[in-house]
Formats: C-alpha cells, structure tokens, sequence
C-alpha cells in the first residue's frame, strides 16, 4: 500500500486516489495499445477518443450550449491574463475589471502591458482584499466584465454573480470551477488552469461563448487566439496530452463517482461548513475572510497567537495533513479543499486542530 | 507484464521503458511524501529538486557554460515562433531564417504577424524540401540567424552548423536536441519541444545565452519573455510539473543508463545507418532525403508502389511495429528513431520490411 497523506495544497492539488490508481495500472500499455498514453501520438484515434471525452464531460457537467466552446490551451492563467484582452477588447473598446486579489491584479497589470484600456469598476484593496465588492456601477459598453470567482490567496469567493446588464463576464476560475453549479449563461469566457479542480498543472481549460470567437481579430499570433483552438480541437500543435488525459478521468470521476457538479456541490459545502464552523467556535484560530465572501474552496485562517503558526503547518505534516501553510505573500494557513479532498481529510484537519488548541491553548 | 509495441512516432514518441517503470512505480506515493508527483506543490522541496536536477542534467549534457540558462516553458515550439522574434529582434533590426520546410514556414510566418522584419536568406523549397542548403550568405548586421536542426516532417538534418560570422545561431531543436554532440558556443538560442527527444509533450526547453536575455524588452507580456522564466527558475506561474518531472527523469537515464550524448550519438547513428542501408540497397523502398543531409532521428521513405503504402503501415502495427506513417502534409512513410528507440527496434523493423518486400515484392 502506497502511503498517503491528507493533501491541503492549492495547487498542484489532491487528486482522486481511484483516478490516480488508474493512470497507474495502464500507464505501460494505454488501453492495450502496447503504448504509454505519454507516447501516443495527439493525431491518433486513441488520444482522439481521450480529447474528444473530455470535452463532452466538460460540456455536460456545466450544462454548455451548443453556442459555447470547450478549449486546452497553453500557459497556465497567467497568460491568459494577456489572451483575454488581446482577443476581446477592439481599439475603441474599454474593458471593466473588479479587482479583488493579487490575480486580478494580474490580469489588470497584463491588459494594460499590451496597451488595452481597462477600467478598475470596483476594489476590495482597501481591507486586505478579505471581501467581495457588492453593488458594482458597470459600462453598458465595456468588452466585458473580468472578475476572479475565486480568490486562492485570499479565502474569499462570489457566492453569486455580478448582474453586469448584458456585458459578457469573463471570469478566472482557477479555483473554484466544478466546485458548485451555476448559470453559465451571462458568461462569454470563462478560463481556469486545471491544477486545482481539473486535474494536474500543464493545461488551462477555456470556456468560449460563439459570439467571443467572432471578435477575435484575424492578425494575432497563433497561438495566442481562441480561434486556432476552436478550430483545431486544441490540436493546432501537441497539445500537454498527459495533462488532458487526466482531466478527462477526473471528469469521468466527478460525473460517474460523485455524480455530478451538484453533489459535488453539497459536498463542499458541507466540507467548508465543518472548518468554517469549527474556526467561529474557537479563539484559538480564526478565519481572515468575511463570513458572507468565504471561499468554500480555499479556508484562509490564522492563529491567535501567530508566531504558532510554524509549528501548526509542521506538527499537522508530522501527522499526515499537508499543504497548509499560507500563501507566500499574505503569510498565515490556509486549507484548500478541492473537489479531491473528501469529508474525511477536513474531518481529520478539524480533530487535529482541535487536539493542537488543546495543547498550546 | 505490459504488452509493448516498437514505437516509431514522431512526437509525442517513445520513452525509456526503465523510465515509465520508475514513473508507475513512484506514482501514488512520489520519494515517500504520501502524494502523487501529479499532487506536489511546485513551491515544495521535492519539486524544487526535480527542477534544480533537470537543469543541471541538460547543463551537464550539452556542457553548457555559465553564461547559458536552462529555462522551461508553455506553448511548444510553436510559441516559440512568436516569441523569438519578439524577444530578440529589435525595431531597427531584420532577422535572417533558413527556410527548410513546414516548421521553418511557421517560424517565419510567426514573426511577420506580430511585424518583425525578416529575410529568407535561403530555401530548400525548390525541390520539396529534400535537402539542406549550403553556402549561405547572412547579414552581418542580422539579430539573428534563425534554422530548423532536424525537419520531422522531411526527413532532413543540418549535419553541421552553419558559419554565420558571429550572427548569433538560433534553432529549434524539437526533433533532435540530445540526439547528436554539438557544440554550442555559437547559439544564442536553442529552443524545443520535449515530446521527441526529452520526454512527454505540455514542456518546451530553451537554453538561452546571456546576451540574449539582455535583449529582452521590459514591455512584453510577462509570459512572453524570456526574463520571467529566467529570474524566477522557470515557476513565475505553475509550471506544467509532470512533463517536468518526467523530462528529468529522461536527462537521467541519457546520463546514467547511455552514458551521455557522444554515446547515444553513437547508438542513433548506428541505428540510422541500419535501415539507410536497407532502403538504399532495395527496389522496394527508397529513401526521400538527399543523402548527404539525411536525419538520424526522422527516416522518410516511400514504397516504389506507393499504392502498398497504406497496407505497409497496418500490417507493420500488426506485427508490433507503430506510428510508421508519414506526416499528413506529404504521405508515405516514416521511421521516427529518436533516443528511446532501441537498436532492437530499428531492428525488427527491418526485418519486417524485408519480410513485407518478398510477400509484396
């Protein structure tokens, strides 16, 4: 038996154990093709099936239209922080950003490197970015409306979506996308790197409304617009075909284990629940982000007593709970706890926290 | 045991089998840390040590110097083309390219679209891209000299470098970096795609000069410049960290299992020459390259009846032997032998098209 432990990480993050025992028990010989699915060719029929899977899945689960794409592309989301304005603002256009984290700082630094006008709509800068800006003023004429969905560093996330009167919004979903249902309809983009929800790091997920493609102008480099993509299947060159493959078992997962982004759903939010509640009981820890914006995926906290925190990340390794240290750059822990992490991984963080308040506290 | 096939495919292609065994079994449970490699933090030691130990590796293999960087990056070599000449020619400057077939013709028109100004100092277009031209007369004053290595797609391969007076050499080397010794000094830029010689596809190696990463302008897209990868070991984002892995498992094997590229040089060259010799003593078959600037990686061919073509391709998959079709932009045959493929391979091979000659001869 492999010897596992309760992985918190934002990501790369946990996977399903079943869908990585998979991978490995046909990792010599892909369905008796006498090939690794790391040595197939994209233009054979057995990666075909493989691509062509994992689009339908994505297509099914969030309930996509005929009218949306589902795209593989390259870079991760930070380049799609360029991608997006390159391909969607005209010269004559402005596009309406929300600003509610270092990401979508990105995004806005990076739109406004190639020389596209970008209107900062609202900021929860001004307390730490620990909330979600409410009641946002948008330009009817924007390109469209950029939002995070979810703020990885911060803990917080929108528990609903801007009513932007018709823009299309566009959204970083890095982190929590296939986390919970919701209406895709509003949406003209929505892109996601798979490192968190999707499956490993190496491919970002883009989901693309017919009348986001029609804007995309014809002189842009190739690899850099939607519509090489769209048109290709993502196979205008190699695309990371490992990554694909396991976002395609990690789909099968969600739609044959669990059965689909609404159980998921209840899932997670019952996960969230146990350690959100557990954090309001207790004056040993608490949670940074406000209680109407908390993330249901990522569970930012601190310690009281802060210079604790080191030995509570070591400590809870030592006792099979990893990943729990805080983003770099705001310092603190955090508990990520994906569609991979199961009730019995927070079960486990909630006695262990428990068990340490009661040693230190 | 895992039923295994020769793989001849183009990319992605074969990978060490001692590889893919050491993948599988390390896969739930990478060096005891109780997650996947799939699941590892990228900010984590253990990933910091697959990273530091591929650079290193391809450092040590191609005897890089100090004054050259290693770095990893997204998109292939097709990003590549754009982000070449965006990086590294200035707006007063032309860039000089060889134009050796469908990759070159990419290249080419990559840098037009973003409006980098470019001359075709040479083509082999002429006689279908058989051949490598000579004598070449660059631009003293040229940011660069740019040239395909290895052309997959014809079977052809620059046997030496050319002499471009101190220009400084940048190639795509997809299709046969660490096939062959070389020395590097007058590149200023190596770039390739992993999926042929250095592992899975989802990574793309460029080994950059110093002088080079000074050219870059401030003003780019964060993730187009070759400076962010640079400074900040190749993890500005999440870098696609199995292909990583992977890569460096590959720089491993060529250094502890071959012994380092003089020797694979040697077995490769061993391995060509086996089946050239066939094709060049048979009717049956015959080779599409120029002799004098055949590829030891991709071996075109055609069937004298081209008409048997397509029955060749099958009957050889039946008999174990894969992906021995030509590039669909030309037909016929290939035989893609990169580093993986065994002499055993090139091998059986020709004993099955001996075997195919006298039942079809």
């Amino acid at each position: 038996m492999a010897k596992r432990i309760f992985n918190f990480n934002a990501g790369p993050a946990a996977l399903p154990l079943s869908v990585l025992e998979e991978i490995q028990a046909e990792f010599l010989d892909y369905k008796g093709c006498g090939m690794s699915i790391t040595e197939v060719s994209h233009r054979s029929s057995w990666f075909d099936e493989v691509i062509n899977d994992a689009v339908l899945r994505v297509k099914r689960l969030l309930n996509l239209g005929e009218n949306y794409k589902v795209l593989f592309l390259h870079g991760g989301a930070s380049l799609q922080f360029t991608m997006v304005p390159l391909n969607l603002i005209a010269d004559d256009q402005v596009a309406d950003y929300v600003n509610t984290g270092s990401w979508s700082v990105k995004a806005i630094k990076e739109a406004e490197i190639i020389g596209k006008k970008v209107r900062v709509v609202a900021s929860s800068e001004d307390r730490d970015f620990n909330y979600i800006p409410k009641d946002i003023a948008f330009d009817a004429d924007a390109a469209y409306v950029h939002i995070t969905s979810n703020n990885t560093i911060r803990g917080t996330q929108w528990r609903s979506f801007p009513d932007t009167g018709g823009v299309p919004l566009v959204s970083d979903m890095s982190s929590d996308i296939m986390g919970r249902t919701f209406d895709v309809a509003p949406f003209g983009l929505i892109y996601a790197g798979a490192q968190k929800n999707l499956g490993p790091s190496g491919v970002t997920v883009a989901i693309i409304r017919q009348d986001m493609l029609e804007r995309v102008p014809d002189n842009l480099p190739t690899m850099l617009k939607y519509t090489t993509y769209a048109a290709k299947n993502s196979m205008f060159n190699t695309p990371p075909c490992f990554a694909i493959y396991v976002l395609q078992l990690v789909m099968k997962w969600l739609e044959e284990t669990i059965g689909g982004i609404a159980n998921m759903e209840e899932i997670n939010r019952k996960k969230a629940e146990l350690l959100y509640n557990y954090l309001d009981e207790s004056d040993f820890y608490r949670g940074t982000a406000e209680k109407e914006d908390r993330s249901i995926m990522n569970i930012t906290f601190r310690l009281a007593d802060e210079s604790l925190e080191e030995t509570f990340i070591a400590e809870a390794l030592a006792n099979g709970l990893g990943g729990l240290k805080g983003h770099r750059s705001v310092g603190g822990c955090r508990a990520s706890i994906y569609n991979a992490s199961s009730l019995e991984a927070v079960q486990a963080l909630v006695s262990f926290m428990a068990e340490f308040e009661r040693k230190h506290g």
